[in-house]
């Protein structure tokens, strides 16, 4: 696609169909303007299979918010979908229609109240509240899910990544598998979840890090064809960059060629009055060979070089190499060696292999009339994906020892006073609850705050650095068994009394409804 | 991102790190202008889980060439590389490196060779080869890699969908989980790969397609809240669309709230002249519903209408439900039913779900020694990962019944000779090959053809429909066997004799290196 044709696609028409069609019958109903509640919330932590997430770290909203001020209903937009046809050849939108939405700007009627970017978040709470007029807020609805779903999917995959490899440095190696410009996206969120640098130059560059990546098998393969071998090779890599070697040792094999010459050159660096980085291992059995090279690295007297280890990797194949390391080597070395790892980790991580997608979505929770919040439901047969209904707050709770033991979605009048002790409601099996008392409860703390408001952010976009802390803070008070990365310890997101009230009463209504 | 970022970041800095620091050293070392060959393949097809593809549809191709024409080293793309410093704080890049990029084109001096877009592709064949000056051809990887291997993989799920869907249209609803930007590039490959029409207005205009969709469960909502019920909803969407109505009618409950309330509106609808379109399902069970829901709108005089399948659709999800239609209804009604229903596929088409990425790898094959082509490899201790050596062409085989039989990959300066007949040699396994007489063989055809050269397309860009065609044809011409959702037959990817006899030469040859 040419930059004009993605200028196109991607700014006010980045949307789906039915919001412009549902825009155009709220303005024939005279609905437009009145004012909506929608939520974002997704229903479920990725699944990855063999393991699951019990955390979601929340990341993309800087980027809509990006998208929600540079978009626009511009003359050209406007002349499209004036072309647009019906069946019958007639005009699908009308002119009073094209006109409306051709003033001002798409979005400046609405209020985002959010979970700030890098917090850990949970299922089925509202992680994004957007109150406006019903036509902005019904507009938004695909361009918000398609910046949210995707950058918490991979932002919680890089947090994962990120536990699994202890203190190790975690470089993103995907854009090559990543899904074509998404790979900017993913890229970012791998940063806010848990990885330290990139080799994506571009993102590099926009996020101000440092951009990471040395040489291919290409190059060594060149070389060789060439006659010049794979010490030519490395010789010519340590001559362009003498104070920055880091070698791909495995084009001919690791042990028995690409590590003898890697010492080899590293000697000659070192002889010339430059130290060398270390070595890539991107194939094998990285556990055995590390543990090799290691040696091989110690023995010839480069102690403090790196090992970079790549191929495949994720959560639970790091998790699983520095097991196999400890079971092999005994205990100093073994901690030695993990202390000089690092993490190249690409297309599993970029792609969230394993869970697909996060199933966020968009629900209407409340609609004004007369001056009052009329609460909104859909009722589904699956109890866990009938809506939370109304105008909510979301607290995290934390206990004695100051760690966060559940979220409780409360109305938004009420103000659960942990002085009076809290019942936790299981948002939709009624026996289950939870009492904790005054004594069980060291803070509790309200998590959706105005984050972008008539037509601008409430605040100055956040740094990365920032985003980072966040997380960092949130899973320090975080449960270790809700962290776990196989069949994690179940967080509890919860109701109160009121608003368990306020759901039934919605069901009740709408059963009764359907009975009519 | 904001748009200013997004094109530096996603310019000729859509790259990885590594490219750039062998691109300096290429320099160094008298390298950078010398001709290489590398070629695009990817080595498995996707493995859902529970399914597998047995074949693949080539897609992405058109994006790159359009990513190639519009990137540069600009000044600012210049200056921010001449920024970059080394651990010893020295510039990473020099001014007489930088001077070379900067001048020209990046990648004016290549010439690429390519299987069409829209056709079916197989593992371990090259389907793009990229010959040009090493620099060149060596800064290309990421961006071809991210080109190419996410549009491939979608376009594969999309076929598997069509195939699954009989003759049903199929509509792409993905973008709202779909990787950020990376959307835009997935419903192509959906639109390529069968998917008839997006959702997605954006790229609905940019592909000349008409966009599709109609309402959401919120409108349903807004107007329950506000006393107007679903019946209200309805009538209201009939009176802004009345020759173009669909509705969703799962908000409350499918059969005794939305079928009757939307026959009710149908009858009016008709009563002033107007003929429905149908109605969408998006909970529940899908065959159970859309048979009941489709006796219904019989009954009730409106058999004509469309139904609409949404919800975690997918190929088995929808081989499964045609195939419960047909066991619960009879013969008749079961085959009237499916020809009126319509599927929309979104998150598992989009995201590929099941498979996170295609495999594709950028491996050089050959560089110019002395005015001729030394082969290149790269030996793996898996065997098929050791790269094909190389200048070649990928005959396509056809058999007597005019079926592809298999895809013969032969070096450059081999013509195979159909009329001799022809040893098919498996890729790895000395033991396997097949052995093709002259009467087996209806027809050859050489796949790659010259596609982009002098800095620019050989032909001008294929409309989407061209694409859909070639993939048709393709299709056509494979054994159904290969098509086969779950366990599919095996396609023979195969070398030549003597391409085989170069491989095991080269394998040889770097043992031999090894060993010294």
């Amino acid at each position: 696609m040419r930059g004009e044709q993605r200028r196109l696609a991607e700014d006010i028409l980045f949307c789906d169909m039915y919001e412009l069609t549902m825009a155009q019958l709220y303005h024939d109903a005279g609905l437009a303007d009145r004012t909506a509640l929608f939520e974002f919330s997704f229903r479920s932590y990725p699944d990855y299979g063999e393991h699951q997430a019990g955390y979601c770290v929340f990341a993309g909203l800087e980027w809509l918010y990006d998208w929600m001020d540079e978009c626009s209903f511009g003359p050209d937009a406007i002349a499209y979908l004036g072309s647009l046809q019906g069946r019958k050849g007639r005009p699908l939108f009308d002119a009073g229609f094209l006109e409306r939405i051709a003033a001002g700007s798409p979005f400046d009627g609405l209020t985002l109240e959010a979970i700030e970017e890098g917090r850990i978040v949970h299922p089925n709470e509202p992680v994004v509240a957007v109150r406006g007029p019903l036509l902005q807020a019904q507009l938004l609805e695909t361009s918000l899910l398609n910046h949210l779903n995707y950058q918490t999917l991979v932002a919680t995959k890089a947090s994962r990544v990120r536990e699994s490899a202890r203190g190790g440095p975690v470089l993103e190696f995907g854009l090559r598998r990543a899904p074509d410009r998404g790979g900017s996206a993913g890229t970012r969120a791998a940063l806010i979840g848990g990885a330290d640098f990139t080799s994506y130059v571009g993102m590099s560059r926009v996020l101000d890090l440092e951009p990471k990546g040395t040489h291919a098998h290409s190059m060594v393969q060149a070389f060789m064809a060439l006659g010049m071998e794979e010490l030519g090779a490395f010789r010519a890599y340590a001559d362009a960059f003498p104070d920055d070697c880091l070698l791909l040792v495995d084009t001919i094999d690791t042990l028995s060629s690409g590590v003898p010459n890697a010492i080899e050159v590293f000697g000659e660096l070192r002889s010339r009055g430059h130290e060398p980085i270390g070595i890539r291992l991107d194939s094998g059995d990285l556990a055995y060979l590390s543990l090799q090279a290691a040696e091989m690295l110690d023995e010839a007297g480069f102690p403090d070089t790196t090992i970079v280890l790549s191929n495949q990797l994720e959560e639970l194949a790091i998790w699983q190499i520095l097991a196999q390391i400890e079971r092999e080597a005994n205990p100093g070395e073994a901690s030695r060696l993990i202390r000089r790892l690092s993490f190249g980790v690409g297309s599993r991580l970029i792609n969230s292999a394993g869970a697909a997608y996060l199933d966020g979505v968009y629900k209407l929770v409340a609609i004004e009339d007369g001056g009052r919040w009329v609460p909104a439901i859909k009722v589904s047969d699956n109890p866990e994906k009938t809506t939370i209904p109304g105008h909510k707050q979301v607290w995290r709770v934390y206990d004695r020892r100051g760690r966060a033991t559940a979220d409780l979605m409360a109305m938004r009048d009420e103000h659960p006073d942990a002085g009076q002790g809290i019942t936790l409601h299981h948002p939709s099996e009624y026996q289950v609850r939870r009492v904790l008392s005054p004594e069980d409860i060291s803070g509790m703390e309200p998590l959706l705050k105005t984050a972008y408001e008539g037509g601008k952010r409430s605040n100055p976009e956040a740094p990365l650095q920032e985003l980072r802390d966040r997380r960092q803070a949130d899973l320090a008070r975080l449960d270790p068994g809700v962290r776990r990365l196989v069949n994690p310890h179940r967080y509890h997101v919860s109701l109160t009394a009121g608003l368990w009230g306020l759901k039934q009463e919605l069901i009740e209504r709408a059963r009764a409804e359907q009975r009519r």
